[in-house]
């Protein structure tokens, strides 16, 4: 299953595109951020964002979309230009005939790390290991939208809760090795 | 000049085209609501606002877009579905060319009854007198739209402060009559 995970943002729309198969890997297809001139119109910074998403559709052909959900804690024009961002995204995905989801914050962030408060570092230091990358992903802050896709396929593809029966024997080497990383994110923060 | 105004929404996002010439006399060309199936997903209803707003600017053609400016005041669904559609609503603006602002509530209503903090009855009311109508502008809630349409071509217009020496006399009659009229909302409020 190959998915595009996207962190809305007017500024900086992260874009990121994983496959990953039935025994859960993901690998890498593509990371990158849609930026946007701070002086251009909101409408024309909506229009560059929706543009950056359909070229990655064209170029990656993924088969779902993913998109972070926005919360307003408070009234400021940051969350309501990501919010109009996360919809454009939505459009975008929509008119494309390609199913979207949305997931939270603390969703994406339990699925890499195991813990739904994982900071940015944590985030971006699991990403790279699940993808094994000798690096961590560049923009870094495109691992969000690498770390939405994974959550995405993984909560779409049946997850089945670890140490079941039910698990595969490549599920299992799996739930095991991200048994081990949970430890290691948990041991360092 | 033909103005869209777009008063955005997901269930329900009113459209209303108005032309408002120099001497900022206004005449209804369109008024309709474009509605959306509670039960389809965020990306298809947010697909078919984009296709009701295109089909509006296909059909009448518009020089300018006005879209209401969305607060959030809570964290609510509601007000995140209201911002997913304006940005698809300035989305749509820029893809077509054209000039897309936002105005807030406040202004609208100042702009088209004299007072920020009129109610829904009283926008309706003088919409429907600023447009020369018989009846209230039907579906009623499209009155909004209405009104921004209303509010940004006056702004734009290069409106001219009431009572100055700078009012032509089209402009000063409209001027006496908005006084008419303010006092009129005033009185039955």
């Amino acid at each position: 299953m190959r998915v595009l995970g996207i962190d809305p943002g007017l500024t900086r729309c992260g874009v990121g595109v994983v496959d990953v198969d039935r025994a859960r890997r993901g690998t890498l297809v593509h990371v990158g951020v849609v930026r946007t001139a701070p002086d251009a119109s909101v409408g024309e910074r909506l229009a560059a964002v929706a543009e950056g998403i359909r070229t990655v559709l064209d170029q990656h052909r993924p088969d779902a979309v993913a998109v972070e959900r926005v919360f307003a804690q408070h009234n400021s024009h940051t969350v309501m230009g990501t919010a109009q961002a996360s919809g454009v995204a939505l459009l975008v995905a929509a008119e494309a005939g390609l199913p979207a989801a949305t997931h939270t914050p603390s969703e994406v962030k339990a699925a890499v790390t195991g813990y739904g408060s994982a900071d940015k570092k944590q985030v971006q230091a699991m990403v790279a290991r699940i993808l094994r990358l000798d690096t961590p992903p560049q923009p870094a802050d495109a691992a969000d939208a690498l770390a939405i896709a994974l959550c995405h396929a993984w909560r779409r593809g049946g997850a089945v809760a670890p140490g079941t029966d039910a698990l595969t024997p490549a599920q299992r080497a799996w739930a095991d090795a991200e048994r081990v990383a949970r430890t290691y994110i948990r041991s360092t923060s």
